[in-house]
């Protein structure tokens, strides 16, 4: 299929192809109140404009609903399902086409391209969702043998469990920001010699502040307590992808995590893009998962639909002084389970969904180490440099870094579907003044 | 000091004695919509009917906050702060005191003593917050060496943590229900013979539901991302108290918790008594807590701050054929750490928080048998049976049985503070039928 091209200019190797159409939350100063758009190339198509101005004129189905795009989140919109997500995509991919059916409500109209298109750099983004809770998942297998590796040796790297069940965790939704948003260094208690007894820990900044290259899934369809979302249903319960970076803590995580779980490690902050890649976009790409060589469970088997993305992802660090370093470069393949085997699983026993939840992969790690999705795997918990351009090191973040995420799908020109970036930096731990 | 007496007839042993005046979202057949009310005797006194009938007339400070009282939640009234609850409740003692200074605005006013006081049975009764995020604590000193015995052996029955920190987890705020909700038997992946080689689960109901008696606690104020609530300004963030039972499923647990913590073991309910106790009514009975033998941070140090309140807790079953035995009679004095603590822990580094937040304590158990606040510790994980009236024994839960949790502080007739009831019937797990 020759990409689709679009009477507005894009660059050819733009993430918001139009292939893509991703939904946001931006606000502009024409328009300050948070509100819904979507990218195309280096532009945001405002939707509130776009809607008050009568842009949905030739998509009655619509009209009912416009004031979705007014909400400073995207849940509205998400609620409406996916066969409405589709309609309207696919209606905003018409009104941009190069000959689409529709050229007297945009291409031809200047007071609407001059209020409705507005450049990116222009937009502050916003949060896209209202995220009623957050589950982190850890279905990156070779992150989590690499993990494992670490701290139980090759044998016992995978627990008994890892290859039968999406393992995951209950993560903190209301530390969930949007993409920019600075990430302060957390204080927290810290084991420094785990030899030494009586074991005492200190209340000090993380010295080993790690990332997690991972996506995150939300649920656009609610579900109710007691009810199981089936494997074959869970495909019309999500709603779109985002790059998130769930900031990690190791030395906080290595002390707290008995036996409940990561806590403290993981709640002061979880960094997603602002641009929600809808469901519809990322399916042709569709593709088969890993091979689990695990007898997984039947409510698990997806059968013959194809539910995971190769999505190309990178990460990068850039330093205070200015040197921009790749990180890691791999693929979202590597991940065991798929979103639907997720939501199947996450709701087997009853656990109820809003709309607005978010899924979280688990990092995303390849074989070798240029493929590995976090600090930790990378420098062997702190014990092997990391050589970044320019001549520094990092073991773990440094104040002042920022790392920026980046994913896309598709490798020809005009036709991509990217999420742009996730990006945080890292500011200075709070001076604690306790007496 | 002698107890309040009450133009209302109030029975002496009530819960809701004129010094409690606990808050709740109610529905009624005059008002279908959620609203607030608080409990008085036997009766609500609708906050919404009051306020429409002008019953703030002499306290002029809520004029312009009324609206609160017509929200689906309390969560407007908490972000009011913890001064204007004191007010308001005070006022509330007031119009309802013998020999009040305000006998006009209920007492003398027949039509608003018709419409604004309900008897509890026919009032409906709401989750009483918007919870955006739950947390659950482990700081049951007895529960966790117990339950670690049962695991661990006693010599390594705490974790070298446990006295450190108030060890936590992210919970599972969409599966937070009102008392009365009936609670669904999970089914999950249950691993039935653990010494089998390879390890293959089950998909099944879960064999080994169970209770855990506990309390929770809701933030009024919020705190911002990269900012800690320091021990002492913690109290201010606290709105107030409920009974809650983390209703546990101990084999599906056992199979998935490693590394990460419990997860679909707990999400398929938590239940919460309905009437919110604020810690001004809590106040009185404020206490110490239990020693901490551990050297624990100036972070979490609370100096001469009593911040424990010794309520007494009981727990029942009530079986299909309607025996009802008590399982369990403790104190919440079995707190290692108070919600203070857990909330400057919480936030250390820097996880924010919203109006509406809820902590649990964990489960609280005293040091004998008959103070066991769960099943796993009362039956050594299935080993040994409960008997109970009418010669029926239980291990664990079984369909059709209702579990039954009260809590009451103070020991003097009419001046009880107590928290009603919170409560939740088994119903059967759904049959699966994967092909
Ligand atoms: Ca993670
Ligand atoms: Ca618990
Ligand atoms: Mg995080
Ligand atoms: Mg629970
Ligand atoms: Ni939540």
């Amino acid at each position: 299929m020759a990409p689709l091209r679009s009477w507005l200019d894009i660059n050819s190797r733009s993430h918001f192809s139009l292939h893509n159409i991703p939904f946001g939350i931006i606000s502009t100063a024409a328009n300050p109140e948070p509100h819904a758009a979507v990218a195309i190339g280096d532009q945001a198509l405002d939707l509130r404009v776009f809607t008050q101005q009568n842009g949905f004129a030739a998509l009655s189905i619509i009209q009912p609903h416009q004031a979705v795009f007014s909400q400073p989140t995207l849940n509205a919109f998400a609620a409406l399902g996916r066969p409405m997500h589709r309609v309207i995509r696919e209606y905003l991919q018409s009104i941009l086409l190069a000959g689409g059916p529709f050229p007297d409500i945009l291409e031809h109209n200047q007071t609407l391209r001059k209020t409705a298109l507005i450049r990116l750099q222009d937009c502050k983004m916003h949060l896209p969702m209202q995220i009623g809770d957050y589950t982190d998942f850890y279905a990156g297998l070779h992150h989590a043998y690499n993990v494992g590796t670490l701290f139980r040796g090759p044998q016992n790297a995978l627990q008994p469990n890892y290859k039968h069940l999406p393992v995951g965790y209950h993560g903190r939704a209301s530390s969930v920001v949007v993409s920019g948003t600075p990430i302060r260094r957390p204080n927290g208690q810290i084991l420094l010699d785990p030899t030494a007894e009586p074991k005492q820990p200190v209340l000090d900044a993380s010295r080993k502040l790690d990332i997690e290259l991972e996506l995150g899934c939300f649920v656009c369809k609610p579900s109710a307590l007691g009810e199981p979302v089936r494997i074959h249903d869970a495909p019309e319960h999500l709603f779109g992808v985002v790059l998130m970076n769930d900031w990690s803590a190791r030395d906080i995580q290595a002390w707290e995590y008995v036996p409940l779980g990561p806590f403290n490690s993981k709640n002061f902050g979880t960094s997603i893009s602002p641009w929600v890649v809808l469901m519809d976009a990322l399916e042709p790409f569709a593709s088969t998962g890993m091979r689990n060589d695990a007898q997984t469970l039947p409510y698990l088997d997806e059968k013959d639909r194809n539910s995971h993305y190769p999505i190309d992802l990178s990460v990068s660090l850039t330093t205070a002084s200015g040197n921009t370093s790749t990180l890691a470069r791999t693929s979202a393949k590597n991940l065991l389970f798929s979103f639907p085997q997720m939501l199947a699983h996450h709701s087997i026993g009853g656990c109820p969904f809003n709309v607005g939840d978010l899924l979280g992969s688990g990092t995303i790690s390849g074989e070798s180490k240029a493929e590995k999705g976090c600090l930790l795997e990378q420098t062997e918990n702190g014990k092997v440099d990391i050589e970044l351009e320019g001549g520094e090191k990092r073991r773990f973040l440094e104040d002042g870094d920022t790392v920026t995420m980046t994913g896309v799908c598709g490798g020809e020109e005009g036709a991509f579907v990217g999420f742009g970036e996730c990006s945080g930096r890292i500011e200075p731990a709070i001076e604690l003044d306790f007496a």
